[in-house]
C-alpha cells in the first residue's frame, strides 16, 4: 500500500524554507521525496495538494499524563500542591485500570486530530495504556510514574518491578513503544530510591523520564529537605548516567548549571502552557538552546492546561519567550516546530523519527491551507504560518508508519463514539 | 423570524455557572430565556442542543487593523520599529480601497467562524470597512487611523475630516457601527494634533481609539522628545474628556497612574499575543483590574499575532499573567469572558450587547460540546473549560443581531469563495 502526497509544501523540519514537491510513502516509510517538476510516481492512493496543502511532521507530545482527561476541570484556579492533594488525587484513586485505558483512548482522539503521532506518557495501569496506543497503531513512550508511601515500604520496588515488566514486554515492540522508567519526583520518591531506579535504568537500557524542578517550592524542598542542591542531586542520584533522562518542566532548573555538569544524556521538555496556568513561572528557555541543551516540548496531562494541543505549546513557545524577554528575535518558528517534533522523538528513543527525510518513517501530518488565514503563505514562510497563524483545526489527516489514524475527522483505527461514551461514563464514576 | 436554542447550556457572561436552559430569539434580540424545566416556546427554526451545545456571548475583538491579513507573514522576527518600517509600511503604502475591502471581508471570514460578533477597526479607507462589515451585518467600531508627515502639514486635518465623515455617514447605523476618531499613536500624532482631536471628540460626541504606550521606546519618546509624562500627556492632550478613549496596548502605563489620574472614561485594550509576539512585554493586567480601571481584549492586526482568533487572547490572558506573576488565581475564567465580550462592546459605545440578557441584541456563539475535550463539561465548570479547553475550532455558529453569519462552516451573508479569491489577488499585487 503506497500512499502519493502529489504537489504538497513539504516543510521537513529541519529547513527553514519549504518545497513544493511530492512524497511517496510505502511500508511505513517516506519512500521518496520529489521536487515539483519531477513526474510523481504511481501509488495506490493519491493525496492532491495542488499547492494548497502541506505536510510537515508529526507532533511528539514530550510529557503528558493522557489518562488525566478524565480529572480535566476539577478544581481550576487553585495552586499546584493544593490541586494536586484536594482535587486531583482523590479523584485520581478511584481510577481502575479500564477508566485508564479509555481516558487514553479520549486524548489520542484529541491529539491525533491535532496531529500529534507520538506521545510521552508518565501514569499508572500502564498496560493498558500501551494496549491502547498500539491498538491504534499510535507511537507512544510509556513510563509508570513511580512514587513513594511512608505507609507502604514496599510500594517504590513493587512499582519499579511493574515498570521493568512494562519494559520487557512492550519496549521497541514494532517500533511502535519505547518504555523508560518513571520516577515521579524528588519529593515524592527519596533519594536512595532514585538511586535504585537509575541503576536499573543503566541496568536494562533504558531511560529516565522524570518532572523535576516544576515549582520553586520543590526547589526550596530539594535545598532544606534534601539539604542539596540541584547539581548535586542530579549527579547524586545517577541520572546522569542514565541512557537519557528526560526532565519534564525544569521551570526553576539554573541554565548555569550546564556549565558545570555534564548534560549529554539530558533532554527537557518544556510544558509552557502548564507552567502559566499553574503560575509555576517561565523556563529560561533561550539559555539552555545557548547552550545546546535540547528542549523537547509538551502539553503536560489535561487538566493543568487544559488542552492536549502542540499547536499551542508549539505557539505559546514562540511567542512567550519574546514577550518576557522584550526579544521579538527569540525562539524561531522552526526552533519551535523542531522542539515539537524532532526533539521529542529523539529524546525517547525513536530513531529516524520527527523530520522529513526519504527513508525515515512517515510520521506526517497534512496541513489544509486553503483557510483564510492561510493567504500569502509559500514555501519560503509557510513555517511561521504554522507557527504563528495555523492550528490544530487546520489538520486533515494524521498518518504514523504511513497509516493515517486520522483523516478528514475520521478516525480509521478507532471507535470515536465508543470512546467518547466509556470516557464519559468513567467521569461519571470518579465524581459520582 | 424566531429562533429557539432548546436544552443548551448559557453562559451569560456575567455569571461564573451556566445554566441549561432555552433562549428565544426573535427581531434580533434575546427575547426570553427559559430554565430547562420550562416547555420551550415555539419558533421558526429550532436548535437543539441535548446539552451537548452550549450558548455564549459574541466575542468583541477591541483591537485590530483588519485589512492587515493582506500583509500577515511579511517580515517575521524582526523588532517592532524595523518591522513596520521596512515590511509593513511600504507594502500597506500599496494598498487600494478595493484591497482593503476585500482584506477586511477575508478578515472578517476567520472572525465570524471564530465567533467574534464586533470588531474594533483602525485603519483607513475606512468607508469600505463600513460597507464590507454592514453589507455582511457585523459589529464594528471604526476609526480612521489619524498619522502626521512633516512633508505633508494638511494631513492630520484632512484624515480628521475623512473621520468625521465617516462617523456621520455610519455613526449609530441600524446599531451595527459605531465611528471613534483614531489617532495613531504618540510618536505619529504630534501633542497640537491630538488636542485638536480630542477637541472634535468631544464636540461630535465621539470616542476616541488610540495606540498608548505599546513598547518602552514609545515611553521614552514620550520622556525625551515630547517631554512629559504619561499622566501629564493623558491630561493636556484631552483624551481623558472625551467622551471615551479606548488605549490600545499600553503595556508600559504604570498602574499607579490610576490613583491620580481620572480614569472615568478609558478602557485599556489588552493585546496579550501581539504584544508577546512583537516582544513588547506583558501588561500589567491584575494591577488594573484591582484598580477597576476596565480591560478589553484584542487580537491587533493579523501581522503582529498572526491570529484573529478571541479565543487565544482569551487564554492567553487567562494563562499568561498567572504564569509571569507565579500565581494561578490571577484572571479567573469568567474575568477572561468576560474581558472578551462585554468590556469590548461597552468600551466602544454599544448598549445590551456582550451578555446574555433578555431584551439584549442576540449576539450570539453555538459551541459543540460533543468533542472529547468536552468531556466532564456542566454547567457549573462550563466557563473553564470554553477558556482553558476550549478553541475556536468548537464555534458551531456565529449569530449577530439574531442572524446567523456562520453556521456549520456556511457564511449566509457572505461569499467565502470569491472573498478568498479576491484576497490572494490583492494579496499578489501588493507583494509583487
Amino acid at each position: 500500500m503506497a500512499t502519493l502526497f502529489k504537489d504538497v509544501l513539504i516543510l521537513d523540519g529541519a529547513r527553514e524554507k519549504a518545497e513544493r514537491g511530492h512524497i511517496l510513502v510505502s511500508k511505513g516509510r517516506i519512500d521518496s521525496i520529489l521536487s515539483a517538476e519531477q513526474t510523481p510516481p504511481a501509488a495506490d492512493k493519491i493525496i492532491s495538494g495542488h499547492g494548497r496543502m502541506a505536510v510537515i511532521p508529526g507532533f511528539v507530545n514530550a510529557h503528558t499524563h493522557a489518562a488525566m482527561t478524565l480529572v480535566r476541570g476539577l478544581g481550576e484556579e487553585a495552586p499546584l500542591m493544593e490541586w494536586l492533594q484536594e482535587k486531583v488525587w482523590p479523584v485520581e484513586a478511584k481510577l481502575t485500570a479500564d477508566h485508564i485505558y479509555w481516558g487514553t483512548l479520549s486524548a489520542m482522539l484529541e491529539m491525533l486530530a491535532g496531529g500529534t503521532t507520538c506521545f510521552a506518557d508518565m501514569y499508572f495501569e500502564m498496560e493498558r495504556v500501551a494496549e491502547a496506543a498500539f491498538g491504534a497503531g499510535m507511537r507512544a513512550a510509556l513510563c509508570r510514574g513511580i512514587t513513594a508511601d511512608p505507609k507502604d515500604p514496599g510500594k517504590v520496588e513493587r512499582s519499579l518491578q511493574d515498570n521493568l515488566e512494562l519494559a520487557e514486554r512492550w519496549h521497541g515492540r514494532e517500533g511502535l513503544i519505547t518504555v523508560q522508567l518513571g520516577p515521579h519526583a524528588l519529593y515524592t520518591v527519596p533519594m536512595d530510591d532514585m538511586r535504585k531506579i537509575t541503576a536499573a535504568a543503566k541496568e536494562h537500557g533504558l531511560g529516565v523520564h522524570f518532572h523535576f524542578l516544576e515549582t520553586e517550592w520543590e526547589l526550596s524542598y530539594l535545598r532544606s529537605e534534601l539539604k542539596t542542591s540541584p547539581e548535586a542531586y542530579l549527579k547524586d542520584t545517577g541520572l546522569l548516567e542514565a541512557p537519557y533522562a528526560v526532565l519534564a518542566h525544569a521551570v526553576w532548573l539554573d541554565p548555569k548549571l550546564a556549565e558545570g555538569v555534564p548534560l549529554s544524556n539530558v533532554t527537557l521538555a518544556h510544558n509552557p502552557c502548564s507552567n502559566l496556568k499553574l503560575g509555576s513561572g517561565v523556563m529560561p528557555l533561550n539559555d539552555w538552546l545557548e547552550k545546546d541543551v535540547p528542549v523537547a516540548l509538551g502539553t503536560d496531562g489535561a487538566s493543568s492546561n487544559n488542552r492536549l494541543d502542540m499547536w499551542e505549546e508549539m505557539r505559546t513557545a514562540a511567542l512567550l519567550h519574546k514577550g518576557v524577554n522584550k526579544d521579538p528575535l527569540r525562539v524561531s518558528a522552526l526552533e519551535a516546530l523542531r522542539m515539537a517534533t524532532y526533539e521529542g522523538a529523539r529524546a525517547f528513543g525513536f530513531t529516524q523519527k520527527g523530520m522529513i527525510r526519504e527513508g525515515w518513517m512517515a510520521d506526517l501530518v497534512l496541513v489544509d491551507l486553503g483557510t483564510p488565514h492561510y493567504i500569502g503563505v509559500s514555501g519560503d514562510n509557510l513555517a511561521t504560518y504554522i507557527v504563528y497563524a495555523g492550528s490544530s483545526a487546520d489538520v486533515r489527516g494524521t498518518m504514523v508508519n504511513g497509516k493515517w489514524l486520522y483523516y478528514n475527522g475520521d478516525y480509521p483505527t478507532l471507535d470515536r463514539e465508543e470512546i467518547v461514551q466509556r470516557a464519559r461514563e468513567a467521569r461519571e464514576e470518579i465524581t459520582r
